[in-house]
């Protein structure tokens, strides 16, 4: 049976080698003759590849030591409770940026933890564009964006300037491109969609942002228990971090993100040339702000789509259907979809034409 | 090389066929030709896993639908927090039992959330036994117990009868014995001892119990709103909630809790019995509290343990060094670890015993 190609919104594809080592690793981890699964978290093994999924963090965003990094469980959607928890003061005020649900599901959370502004917002266009020429106020606790919309399929290109504290939820579109981390205060990403299996949630932060807002914390939502227990203050996700250092290892290896940013810009190209160029498809989202990482479009007749939708099943595509809140189709182009992919999902969308024409 | 005899206490053995069907669900699952780590948790064959990881647990503990399954990231530790947010109203009291370090976890967190009454301890003496005889305050909102102990080597073999809603840790036995599930409002275990792997949570709960604290509450640590989501509000530890619904139909399969207690009885009796007989060691709890997940002792001339340590190495046994806070030794005895495997222990303990002697 030949490969699928896997364009799934996430949880993800991951390489192929990756999903293969995560597999000799239920069997016999690190030559121990034990499964990764059935071992302490304790264990020398084990506390290696914590470190070192730490470390690689790090290194591939080229920050130092002023920076921790942290596995913890719960997805982002914990992290929407623990960013304002951590960063917020009793009396002060957390400003967002409203690019999509996820981000809407931050500033709800952030509502029950105290005073939140959202300073501005792409709702009124069903978030089919980065809302850009915002003030931010000076005098926040931080600022709060979503670097990537998976749903809409809309990516910030460049990140706004400020003098507060900013904060990225950046979990559609982790290590796909260069980015200056040192520019963030904390940056947060579910792992399953540029870095791993769903189960851990990466988040790295600077320690001098933290202990600052006079609240009593519960130790599972307090960032500087889990810095202090080196991100192993109770049993970690043990498989989702491995497979997680795997995947980072994998991008390291093949050249970083200078290379995936290259590749992730030529399968953006390659798809998007089609959705423009083909007269059967149309994009959703502003030209500017289009996602590399998740393209979305329509069938301009969207009568067509059982008929569509017959031909890249044959062809052995997967997971282009869009969210329903955006319907048509959405691609998502994450760091380990070949190009080759993305060609055959063009060679259909030709073939349709030809079929249609 | 021949097997690893895993007395690990956690993540701990799993059985050997999970782990291989495991391991082949990272490479294919479900015959999709795409690995379990790489699917939406939203397709169908996702679903069906959470909806049977839900429902088995209701089979083995035969409750109805008055209860509810959830399987929540962040571990047990965050349900130290999660159980008096839900239940503890904001006037209210909370009862603990405190038999250990996770307890004494459990009892920190719920003081920071609101009133909470330690009614009975055995920190007097290194909590090596289970307190009884207390009395249970009967307008408490809960009363909090530990099942097992897994550091000490302690178990409750009853439960305290209480007309206040039970709420249990039962991350180190859940599953081993027979219990009356029915008698308890909240059930709730981490995983990576007797359901599966590192990296979820099981939380089952009386339906009726929750929503009456008038606390306005964050929505990743609402009970309710994990409900309502089907405990899929946010992408769950897809990976880890496999391998343990495959735990617990191994479990089903095989006979169920009445097959397993029984062998699990064996295999305490087994190694117990030379606890007792062997003049070298000596247990370490109270006899009638001792558990029959992780028996703990010590070799009565401490300065012996570098020779015994060689033999069980020798004998391909692992992790049965004892925890920090007791010392000694700790062989625990879950339920994916075989009679064999204590029989090799005890065997290298008669051997220990006929060289010293």
């Amino acid at each position: 049976m030949s490969k699928v190609h896997n364009f799934s919104a996430g949880p993800g594809i991951l390489p192929q080698e990756v999903l293969k080592q995560a597999s000799e690793a239920c069997i016999n981890f690190d030559n121990l003759n034990l499964s990764l699964l059935e071992i302490s978290h304790r264990s020398k093994n084990y506390e290696k590849v914590m470190d070192e999924a730490r470390s690689i963090v790090k290194e591939l965003f080229e920050v130092g030591d002023e920076y921790e990094v942290l596995y913890l469980g719960g997805g982002a959607s914990l992290q929407f409770a623990m960013v304002p928890y951590n960063l917020l003061r009793e009396n002060g005020t957390a400003a967002y940026v409203n690019t999509g649900v996820w981000a809407s599901k931050a500033i709800k959370e952030a509502k029950l933890i105290g005073n939140t502004k959202v300073i501005a917002s792409s709702e009124d266009k069903n978030f089919n564009y980065i809302p850009k020429g915002y003030e931010i106020p000076g005098d926040a606790d931080y600022l709060h964006i979503t670097s990537n919309n998976t749903i809409y399929g809309t990516q910030m290109k460049s990140f706004p300037k400020c003098n507060i504290p900013l904060v990225c939820d950046m979990s559609s579109d982790i290590f796909s491109r260069k980015v200056n981390a040192k520019d963030f205060t904390l940056i947060y990403a579910g792992a399953q969609k540029n870095m791993g299996p769903a189960g851990s949630t990466m988040v790295m932060v600077k320690k001098d942002a933290l202990g600052k807002t006079g609240r009593k914390m519960l130790s599972m939502l307090d960032y500087q228990v889990h810095i202090k227990g080196g991100s192993m203050y109770n049993t970690p996700p043990v498989f989702p971090i491995y497979v997680t250092l795997l995947t980072l290892q994998w991008l390291k290896k093949n050249g970083g993100i200078s290379w995936i940013e290259k590749i992730n810009q030529q399968k953006a190209d390659l798809l998007y040339s089609e959705i423009d160029r083909n007269p059967l498809f149309i994009g959703t989202t502003a030209v500017e702000d289009r996602s590399n990482m998740n393209a979305c479009f329509l069938l301009k007749d969207a009568s067509l789509e059982p008929e569509f939708d017959k031909l890249w099943k044959e062809a052995n595509i997967s997971g282009i259907r869009g969210h329903r809140d955006v319907g048509g189709y959405r691609a998502s182009l994450y760091n380990a979809l070949p190009l080759e992919s993305v060609q055959v999902l063009v060679d259909v969308m030709k073939q349709f034409e030809s079929k249609k024409g």
